[in-house]
């Protein structure tokens, strides 16, 4: 396999199946367990590249079926991929539209050889294609991929998730044809278990996906509207089905609690736009659990928005100032909450990858939560 | 006087009424000319108050009327002033409110004692006297602050404006007398001059309130829907009225070329929304003249907004990626565009006073005026 992936597991907590990883990609190095920001559109809402720099940002995601609406592939290609248009010189994921394709546009057909759809922006038809996913994505120039797969909606007849299930295989084998036709040396493709919540499709999409072979594995279809202890059982079930010394990315999640579920069952890569659109919808996350900055006792409230954050925002600023943001419609405000919330997430995973590291994890978790779940107003 | 304001010229063009000068107040030096980027409830829209450091801001403004509404005087003097507040240690500047009573709020009734109106957040009743003024200026603490005047709008009869100017010279001395009595030392109290388009009304207007006496002294009642000339007509009568040993304010200009019409004439201080307010419409300044971001030419153009421009845009982004933040709507799009165009006004000041200093003044307008008006598309 022509993958320029390297991936190295540096520590493993004894107690659960949490380690500590070194992901290898050509724009650079990534410490795992990591959370990814999410820059749909080229653009992590309200962030500049620069802050995510500042934050500590270590790989953002991109998303295929936004960025080949707009601006196009033939730009991109121009500004020499994502990386050149926007600047940032760290790795990126691309999700390979799959889930927008499903969720976003108008959907006209789904056949064995792919999807006809309208573009949710201006209406034109599109046919999209594995292989024209894994072109799309070529051009984008990530350094992780991933397979066209369909995402199951929920709640799901067995029946129509393992037929899904199914065609999601024939369509990754033929992406991954068309990855290795490429031969685009920089770029390491991914592979997505489906198979909804059911264990027996799980364990066959788990290890169907490895037969074929991929540089490192997704689990998806979860965070589509199943019960929080659903999500998490397809977690216990699927992270250990998939091979050890390769990443395991766990995809849209999600909060602090369901990303320290996962890291224990030895999950890598965590991606979600919930931080990132909490915030824009006043929802912070605190070491003390979530606080929405709207409510009326921030307003005279001196203090930073989390004592125990080293956030730009927690250094600079009031919450007084932030709910004085909001209140009067400042797009500042947007900024500051975004900054903060995202940098909340990887200073967890910072903390979660220093607990394992000495393993400590099952008492960081315990403690994490037991501040977290007990005082937050959201 | 107690003023705690300095203001040292260093340099006068000999061809020109062109000066730089140094303004001291209590929170720092400030080169002149300077323009001063408007943040008028405590935010300069889109921007952080590092952005406003990295740009190299030296003063910005913040608005008694919406500041004295939201967050209002009890939280502010809290915080330790707007300074605190919003966590800047630059200088700051406060308009009084009576542009805003006057233009943004529901009038009730004007009488020689105040102005009695309704919020425009929540219509809540107010009365605004000039003493009131000063006294919520004293609490938002900027380093200058501004009487409280009648801005005459455009077009106005000489008798209405005689009228007003004079009540305007009534408040004028009242904001004196309360600012004596409030004893700030760190704040410096400047008087306006109006009289609208009338040039016997502007010179009794300068020379009445040069009788009361000011640490500095404002143009107002321009911008107001005059003519070009008739703005710059104003502003030559009036400059060579003001006290040439103390700093000349021109309220609410303005664009790139009546900022340099006049700084010729001897204007110091500068604030104007239009930067900001153009920026987030996508109507950006260049030194070949203004460019819409949203014109189709720009979707596929990689170089830089303006070639010519060292600020963090220019150095980092293509018009490209400012175009596709804008057509996808994302909030970077404010930030950045605001960004570039604060930066261009504040290297527009530097420019002038490295001119002045060299006496090239008149030089480095025509070259710059000459390039800038040239090739606009906006």
């Amino acid at each position: 396999m022509s993958t320029s992936l390297t991936f190295e597991i540096e520590a493993k907590d004894p107690a659960c199946g949490a380690r500590v990883g070194r992901l290898g990609l050509a724009h650079g190095g990534v410490e795992t367990p990591i959370f990814m920001p999410v820059g749909t559109q080229g653009s992590v809402k309200a962030l500049s590249q620069e802050d995510l720099r500042t934050i500590g940002a270590q790989i953002i995601l991109g998303n295929a079926y936004h960025l080949y609406l707009r601006p196009g592939t033939d730009l991109l290609e121009k500004a020499g991929g994502l990386h050149g248009f926007m600047n940032w010189d760290r790795p990126i994921l691309t999700d390979s539209g799959g889930f927008q394709v499903f969720s976003l546009a108008s959907l006209n057909k789904v056949t064995d050889e792919g999807v006809a759809f309208q573009s949710h922006i201006d209406g034109s038809r599109h046919f999209m294609t594995p292989e024209k996913a894994i072109d799309i994505q070529t051009s984008i120039g990530a350094d992780i991929i991933m397979c066209f797969d369909e995402c199951t909606s929920y709640p799901v007849e067995r029946e129509t998730a393992a037929a899904s299930m199914r065609m999601t295989h024939d369509w990754a084998a033929r992406c991954k044809t068309r990855w290795l036709e490429r031969d685009s040396a920089t770029q390491n493709l991914f592979g997505i278990v489906q198979g909804s919540v059911f264990e027996d499709l799980r364990r066959e999409s788990a290890a169907g996906l490895v037969d074929v072979g991929f540089p490192g594995y997704a689990i998806g279809g979860v965070s589509v509207g199943e019960a929080k202890a659903e999500m998490r059982q397809v977690v216990e079930w699927t992270a250990p089905l998939l091979p050890e010394d390769q990443p395991r990315y766990l995809m849209g999640v999600g909060p602090p609690e369901d990303l320290l579920h996962a890291i224990e069952h030895g999950v890598d890569l965590f991606d979600c736009v919930m931080p990132t659109r909490n915030a824009r919808n006043g929802s912070l996350f605190t070491c003390a659990g979530r606080l929405n900055i709207k409510n009326q006792r921030f307003k005279s409230d001196f203090g930073p928005l989390d004592p125990a954050c080293g956030c730009p925002v927690c250094r600079t600023y009031t919450r007084a100032y932030l709910s004085h943001l909001w209140r009067s419609g400042e797009i500042l405000a947007l900024r500051l909450n975004t900054l903060h919330n995202l940098c909340f997430m990887l200073q967890l995973a910072a903390r979660a990858r220093q607990a394992i590291r000495t393993g400590d994890f099952a008492a960081f978790k315990d403690d994490f939560l037991d501040r977290y779940t007990r005082a937050g107003d959201a």
